[in-house]
């Protein structure tokens, strides 16, 4: 897809300071001065809906999905109350009942939109720990046994960021070599165990699946999971942000098999579905109120008793948040407008270039893949032709990817990102989500990046 | 202000359910039928833009604020890294540092936005723990002793939700009598301090203060609880989510003295500054890099250390998201457009027009005040004629609030919030903050409260 723009205009930070006028001030200004700002903000901006944009996992956002935002932002509603915000409670609890299906939780289940896969990530640990240990909201942990999680090495990091924010602690989250697939979880559950018995003070709790991890997008087999958590009456969250949106495809959902025994899933329809950020769901199976249990407060000037109307469509409660964005109208709204078919089409074709790229690699001189892709993250090297006599030497290839990323950020041309990641010296991570983005397109990818890095 | 629409269009959860077209289905629709949901959207919502609407601790948004959402929708930049949101690393920057000028830290500070008020005060105290309690991190509470906090009685219920989200437990919080306005609060310290003694396990660590509380709008004495915290080794943290935007009055900046001594603050422009939901900052006077600490994870796909770029400028690592939305940028724009003496202006009529709403309660018969108000929030009864003759009691008073309230949002005429609170009754709770209200607009609530009570 041809664009007559750059994906970014890279400025370094000295001088895009000098260039915006930062400044706030005593007086105010003319209209047109707002405009230029607006304009700047614009131009400097990484423009994440151009079709040579690949580095994170989300690009953009679905038109349909934009004109939600402008009707959110104009009229901003906050989801404390029915009485506050009708529409969107009601929209919400119907996008939430959708995604339960897709999930396949026939009975239902319960769920609320909030900031980001890491809030969802926290919602579940604290949620699984509260379902144990009822005493944890008013007594603290330190009421408690030591408790201690499993997720495997290419989880989010936002796993051990909500282990460190709920006071449970990074040492306390056993992290499983991925390169097992938790093959390895029936060992190392039992070396835990010995040790509970020796210490007489831990407990593991919960166990943190990944649909689609972040670097490699890869899927823990959440089937083999869910057995083990059953036999050891552990909490099986399905940290699909990423991968979730595979659920959509008849031809690709076999990925997250397994996944309707999860007790909790967390699922961002603004990545792979480009319903902008923050669309972020927390999915819960329960349907015994525990999420309203577990974190209501009951304020008083909120939640009264002697409402008019019923009070269960008054879900702010449920929350850790007070004031909420109307989330979920955006992903209704653009899913109103295309329909689960166009939908599912979207996810089948980000996958398709995702392995018709893979091919590419495999053909051309001087790239190598990482490894098969099961998703739409396709991880490979790029090897100069002044290093490709030298014999297997990662070490070499270190410096490739930041040396032609500075070069893409200062030509514009595109953006993918790259990573260091175990034993693997720095290698580029394409993401490919867009519906508008062609074979074309992943030609010119694997085009320019020799073309920015032959002379390395 | 005359408007020619209402605040809102009352339909019960069922009819509204009826009136909109909720299913998600597997084809798509016309672009006339998504259109058609747009304005359904809006008819049924709250239009929190109203000048009768004082339902909540915001209104709407500002104009220049709102075109500043429109551009950071349209361009969907996220906060982890200067190369990825270039304009809004730095334009975070600069908003977070001109806030900390209106703190008064001199020698500036550190801090994050961040999606709202309730976040913030857990950011605050997540980092208040770690700097007594490094070892937190990586452990867990369960190599603490039992950690304590102290909060007034009419603090935001988001303390009790982090304390039980950070595994800290509600009955780990302490909370002081709001009539004694922290004159307790050395009583209760020795209580504490005693109680730890005898128990040898029990720490407290942090002061929650709040500059604007929720319902009654008022102000802790900040200059003497920075007194006791310094002497017993202390976190102060100041909540002025709702009471921040004082800071910008030299007529009413005093109601903050000696916010300046806190060690953390939570101030959201959204509310009485009317930039948008969300737009919340968490600020912190230390500048050892305590947040960052606190909250990294160093993800190797983001944060890679051999970027071609200062990466002090990317800040996402301080943050407990990791996709994080450009909320500053609203607010800047609106600063920029406005100037400070606009925004002062603004601060001053509010607070005027609070004054003005409160003589006109106590002048008239049947309305009766709680308090005198300290900022927006202006509480009271309104008693109806058949009640007026039976002496003083509440309870008879508890069923008027919410009977006219139900009226009110069934006329759509105006939206004001009601509420029992500790020993009162249900009594309104009018909150002030639009700029275009006028003296008209407050004599229009106590009228229209009497038209539509008159008979109770």
């Amino acid at each position: 897809m041809a664009c007559p723009y750059q994906v970014c205009e890279w400025r370094s930070p000295e001088d895009l300071t000098k260039l915006l006028d930062l400044e706030l001030g005593e007086a105010g200004q003319a209209p047109a001065q707002t405009l230029q700002h607006c304009r700047d903000a614009i131009h400097y901006s990484v423009k994440t809906n151009h079709p040579h944009f690949f580095n994170q996992l989300y690009v953009g956002l679905d038109h349909y999905a934009m004109v939600g935002s402008f009707v959110t932002d104009a009229t901003q509603p906050s989801l404390y109350t029915y009485e506050m915000a009708p529409v969107h409670c009601l929209i919400e609890k119907v996008v939430l009942e959708k995604m339960m299906e897709m999930i396949g939780w026939v009975e239902g289940g319960d769920g609320i939109f909030n900031p980001g896969g890491s809030m969802s990530n926290m919602y579940a640990m604290n949620l699984a720990r509260f379902q144990r240990f009822p005493e944890v909201k008013e007594q603290g942990l330190s009421a408690c046994p030591r408790l201690v999680l499993f997720t495997s090495e290419e989880c989010h990091y936002s796993v051990a960021k909500a282990a460190a924010f709920l006071g449970i602690g990074t040492k306390n989250v056993y992290v499983v070599p991925a390169d097992q697939r938790f093959a390895d979880f029936h060992t190392e559950y039992g070396r835990i165990t010995e040790y509970k018995i020796l210490q007489g003070r831990t407990v593991p709790f919960m166990v943190s699946a990944t649909a689609g991890t972040t670097v490699l997008g890869s899927f823990d087999p959440i089937e083999e999971l869910a057995d083990v958590c059953e036999e050891h009456n552990l909490w099986l969250h399905v940290d699909a942000c990423w991968g979730g949106a595979a659920l959509l495809s008849n031809k690709h959902k076999h990925l997250l098999k397994g996944v309707q025994r999860a007790h909790s899933v967390a699922w961002n329809p603004h990545k792979m579905l480009m319903a902008g950020q923050q669309c972020s769901a927390f999915l819960v199976r329960d349907k015994t109120g525990l999420l309203q249990r577990c974190h209501s407060a009951c304020a008083s000037y909120l939640f009264q008793k002697d409402k008019f109307y019923d009070i269960s469509c008054d879900t702010g409660d449920k929350s850790i948040q007070c004031g909420r964005k109307a989330d979920a109208f955006r992903f209704w709204l653009m899913w109103k407008a295309l329909g689960t078919r166009e939908l599912e089409r979207r996810v089948d074709h980000a996958l398709e270039m995702a392995r018709y790229l893979t091919e590419g690699i495999k053909k051309r001189d001087g790239f190598r893949l990482l490894m098969e892709p099961e998703y739409t993250n396709v991880c490979f090297w790029y090897i100069p032709p002044s290093m490709r006599k030298i014999p297997d030497s990662p070490e070499f290839w270190q410096k490739v990817a930041p040396k032609i990323k500075e070069r893409m950020m200062k030509t514009g041309s595109m953006m993918v990102g790259y990573q260091s990641h175990g034993i693997n010296a720095n290698f580029f991570r394409m993401i490919i989500i867009s519906p508008w983005v062609s074979t074309k397109d992943m030609d010119f990818v694997l085009d320019e990046i020799h073309r920015l890095g032959a002379d390395l």
